[in-house]
């Protein structure tokens, strides 16, 4: 049985709302907004927000579900191209959840995930996601059990999706002119349809396992470490980690470059970005500090697990 | 006479030092660091920085005289490019001075400029530049204080250089998914050799006179904003303002663009982004507010003068 768009984008949304829900009641204060919008084109979606709570200073989690003529940039971007006559391009439909949470604690970590779907009506279709986790302050005992619940979803479904998904976060979340990842990575994936093993509906229920181990992933982490102190230094370090995910954000990321090309909502693309943010210019941790120690793990190809 | 790169990085020079001088003589405490840096592939620069001054809470002005074969990206953005292999591709050289100062106070502007100068030894060469405003509040009176200085400096040279690059600024400084401009504009040109009234001699003086135009215009907005009093609201909506200087500069700017790509000095490149900015998500300004009026002011094709 064909599964089609629309149930997929269901259980996108109800995805989006159990997310929500697990969150607040983790924060134990802030609360979302909800504001649905519609995008000229063709569709919308749902953007809910959560700002100073009592984990939580920043963070969306996102529904969309938008269509329309295949965009220019599709068609020089996809392997799949075929399609050069702009009288003749296919439709498409694209529906996902994106989340980004900028903790207000330095010791609670950044965390990220987005799942989605994309196809058009010439039978092109794929999935794609990831989670990765940004500590201000990287934990090596947070950091295993962070990547050790992304390996349980993967070695589910497919025993080297692990280990192939890793390595691709570890390449995806990379900040190239300044030589360090983002976080401590965790999974990406992109352009899932079926392959030797796994037809496309078994890699979508992996694809919908990875979006449902969110919740019970961070709401732990947020357990973990929301009760730790911190100082000053502390809080002005949190701010010149977070410029870097702003560099990340603003200079590489592909689906805020999707969504900024393809005319898609502002707000809602760029809720990614924290609250307050921090650059100093030539900044260096002190010898020995554990600001200096996080610096030097911010390197692909560590086995966190 | 043939002017060499060699006068022209020395003339840089010396003009990155006046200016140092002036706007420490403006800011009245801070004081320029000096620091040496040199490139790997050829040349290098000097990185003069400024912080935590009495007006001042980061600035860079920024010299730069870089060398090497022509990097590949040259060749496809280039409408000079004629050459294609590899192994016959020229050798380039760049100069360059390239300033942003974000004063402490959310009264005083923002302020970039940057002169350039490119050459192949093909004989391709031309010269770029630009000086731009961004007032955290649009004040009449300052603007049209800045576009008239800037329109003096162009009008001794040529009759129509002040409109043509007044809208080449309003073009280029512009923020497409934002549908705002960065700040109130001022003059912006690139790849200027020589034209039907105008020996690349000529041209070069122009050149010449907007950098030295620079001290002289911002040190008197320093002076007529300085002493303003202002708020913690005011103060948020500086934060605001530097959110958006971010996203310009690390999504749109071509030097950030270039410098990252070429595999620039980053410290350098990015000394551009504020000490502290902010991200609100769907940050509306109060209906009739200072802050209301400003954004309705960020428009292209407004005449200042």
């Amino acid at each position: 049985m064909e599964i089609s768009k629309e149930h997929i984008s269901d259980q996108l949304k109800q995805l989006q709302a159990n997310i929500c829900d697990a969150l607040e009641k983790a924060d134990g204060k802030g609360k979302f907004s909800i504001e649905n919008w519609t995008r000229e084109e063709g569709g919308g979606g749902i953007s809910r927000v959560i700002q100073n709570g009592a984990v939580i200073e920043k963070g969306g989690v996102m529904y969309s579900a938008v269509h329309g003529d295949a965009p220019d940039f599709l068609f020089k971007e996809s392997e799949h191209a075929v399609v050069t006559e702009k009288t003749a391009r296919p439709k498409f439909y694209a529906t996902g959840v994106s989340i980004v949470i900028h903790p207000a604690s330095p010791m609670v970590p950044i965390i990220h995930m987005n799942v989605r779907y994309f196809e058009m009506n010439n039978g092109v279709k794929w999935l794609g996601g990831g989670i990765d986790l940004t500590p201000h302050y990287i934990n090596k005992e947070d950091a295993k059990f962070f990547h050790s619940e992304l390996k349980k979803v993967c070695d589910k479904h497919h025993p080297t999706y692990y280990s192939q998904f890793k390595k691709w976060a570890d390449d995806y979340f990379f900040i190239t002119h300044r030589k360090e990842t983002r976080g401590i990575g965790g999974i990406f994936f992109d352009r899932l349809n079926s392959n030797t093993e796994m037809s496309f509906e078994k890699n979508l229920n992996f694809w919908k396992d990875v979006g449902s181990s969110f919740a019970g992933i961070y709401t732990e982490l947020i357990k973990r470490n929301k009760d730790k102190s911190f100082n000053e230094h502390n809080k002005q370090w949190q701010l010149l980690r977070r410029g870097r995910y702003a560099e990340f954000n603003l200079i590489y990321d592909k689906g805020t470059k999707f969504g900024l090309e393809s005319n898609g909502r502002v707000e809602s693309i760029l809720m990614s970005l924290p609250k307050f943010a921090s650059w100093e210019y030539d900044h260096k941790p002190q010898a020995g500090s554990e600001e200096e120690r996080t610096l030097s793990l911010l390197k692909k190809e560590i086995n966190w697990v």
